[in-house]
């Protein structure tokens, strides 16, 4: 991670929260080197604030600090390796959206949860489909996840019981952090997407399918995604993608007006999922069906104010491969066909133990791809109740 | 408002953002007159953070304070008419959700929304149905609504269209104020609900009936609610609300045992619905089928963490007569049964120029009712997108 220069917060034995930036297994300290007030802060969010041009200014500013080998003895002092600091969630998350955006995982989903339906609800193909999660329990990547206990009826149950969920699975995202708020009333046009969006996040929300599935009529999901929520540690700005923008797929029916788009918000990011260290699929952004700057769009149609630290995702990245899934409810077919890992073991959904490492890739302007960071947890056994 | 004694954040000329008391017509200003710290804030979290103890002596004080003629020299600098402050939001909001847990609204909209099937979905009556709204939107009571604009389809049209909502509605609920957080992966017992939840404001949760029923499957309400909810001005705490707690009614089937509820939050809260001054409907609390402690308990079983600020409200407040429901839609049969004001005017849904006032009372410990507030919002016309 050089080129890209992500952001993110960390700390030492001897340093509190501060911000810094990735270069190679390194992180700059920006909080003494970089002459912004908003940089000596404990979280990302006074800095997302600054704006668009402020972002620029400071990103031209480090890296030709970092370029230039004349300032290699000034900021010696200020690096320290990546594995010698804690990593915490890079900033304060106001309100977090997610949508559902990938044709295909709305297909396979809708096919299980809605058999003998059609599988797209009629409005699919007419607005990014979105809904408001749990704002506050968005954790950094490495956050153990203790598997949740709640309410699950399965079909041939005649009544809930209340246990630890059966059928925990990921879905692999990408999110985009929004920098510079709006006021109530605007709607933010796609063309204004940079704008306001700073950057983006990997992102697994973590689902127990049981739980959604017995209490997502007619409200939407709750319980079933709001116990945990992880996203990468590093912040990568929508600048370093230059290389990765694609126009996006043919849209049929068109969209209405404001969800016009020739932004070229398409986004050639490739993931990798690891299972217990073993690739299980490779989801790929790029045939997302709904752009970025149309959920953007979409959601402040109705006047919406966006705030600094507002965290929208893509919804979970699908392509038409049962290898490009970002699901184990997909790649397993409801379950019904495990996938056999490397120590023979098989798996349906997530087990005590397990860990799952999201990983992606994007082109570089130089050529060749570079990473952006990594979003991993590890499974940790539900917690029974207290009476 | 004198014994209740609701907090709220209050400006004046001089004054920037101070934390104060309703004390009748007038306001103390709290921030000389109690040795708190938490207090000298523009927002109530840092003491809705201190907890039950804390909340209780500081009660305790006041209460003395005002009550002893002694004090009265003592504290008169320190008063102002409620007619010369400006109110702001009480408190930073951190996550809202919203809960669906009026039996009588549930089937009404079940009815409208999904007709020709059971109006109650099946998980209905085994857990409180709720979802994650917009915290970012939650506003004072009496700042303006603009008309939302949105993708709408009427069934007897073939594609949806863009424009402002043709079916603008409130709804009447009650709301809880989180003060004491937990940490994540600590489910709240429903007897432990007062010790987290410091009081309650009034909330519309305004309403795009046409957004909503477009959008809605299947992950729920989005844009249709987004807009803006509006919230009373004062937080009336739990302490103020001893005289009007009751047993919840019957509940069959019998709830799960995290669910299991003897905390008799039931609470005796009469609202009062004005639409341009005039009385529509007067919508009781009391018949709520499920609790709030059910409420605190359903949305942290899965682990979920609570942040001081976050904010749920129960549902739409609706009883079985014509004259006690919280919406419009329910109020006018979907529209079908236009209601007349006393202008001779009819109104479906809401029109640009409106004024929806809720006002509640609940007992007093000295016999009578006193009032908690009220949540106001005019309607003013949509704003044409820009291009």
């Amino acid at each position: 991670m050089t080129e890209q220069l992500p952001y993110g917060v960390f700390s030492t034995g001897a340093l509190h929260r501060h911000i810094g930036v990735a270069i190679g297994d390194q992180v700059l300290d920006l909080t003494s080197v970089v002459d912004e007030a908003a940089l000596r802060s404990t979280t990302l969010n006074a800095f997302l604030a600054l704006g668009r041009a402020r972002w620029a200014e400071v990103r031209a500013e480090i890296t030709e600090l970092v370029a230039d080998p004349a300032n290699r003895q000034r900021i010696r002092p200020y690096l320290h390796p990546l594995s010698e600091v804690q990593m915490h969630l890079p900033f304060d998350v106001a309100d977090y959206v997610d949508f559902y955006a990938s044709e295909q995982h709305a297909t396979n989903l809708g096919r299980m949860f809605r058999p003998g339906e059609p599988p797209l609800p009629p409005n699919w193909k007419h607005l990014p489909i979105g809904y408001h999660g749990r704002a506050g329990t968005v954790v950094p990547s490495g956050t153990a996840i203790v598997r949740p206990t709640g309410q699950r009826k399965a079909p041939d149950e005649s009544s809930p019981t209340d246990g630890p969920t059966r059928r925990l699975d990921i879905e692999v995202e990408l999110a985009f952090v929004v920098g510079t708020p709006s006021d109530l009333g605007t709607c933010i046009r796609t063309a204004d997407f940079a704008d306001h969006v700073f950057g983006v996040v990997l992102l697994n929300d973590w689902s127990a399918r049981d739980l959604q599935s017995w209490e997502y009529v007619p409200l939407g999901p709750f319980l079933g995604k709001s116990f945990a929520t992880s996203i990468s540690q590093w912040v990568v700005p929508l600048a370093a993608l230059e290389a990765a923008r694609l126009p996006i797929g043919a849209q049929d029916p068109e969209p209405l007006d404001y969800l016009h788009d020739t932004e070229n918000w398409g986004l050639d990011i490739d993931f990798e999922v690891q299972l217990n260290g073993q690739v299980v699929s490779r989801p790929r952004y790029r045939g997302m069906y709904w752009s970025p700057a149309q959920m953007l769009a979409h959601l402040t149609a109705n006047g919406a104010r966006l705030r600094t630290g507002d965290l929208f995702a893509s919804g979970t990245v699908s392509g038409p491969g049962r290898d490009e899934v970002g699901s184990l409810i997909e790649l397993t077919d409801a379950g019904r066909a495990p996938i056999t890992l490397a120590d023979g073991s098989t798996r349906a959904f997530l087990e005590d133990g397990d860990v799952v490492t999201i990983a992606a890739t994007a082109p570089s302007p130089a050529g060749g791809r570079f990473g952006l960071g990594e979003v991993t947890g590890t499974i940790l056994p539900a917690v029974p109740r207290r009476r």
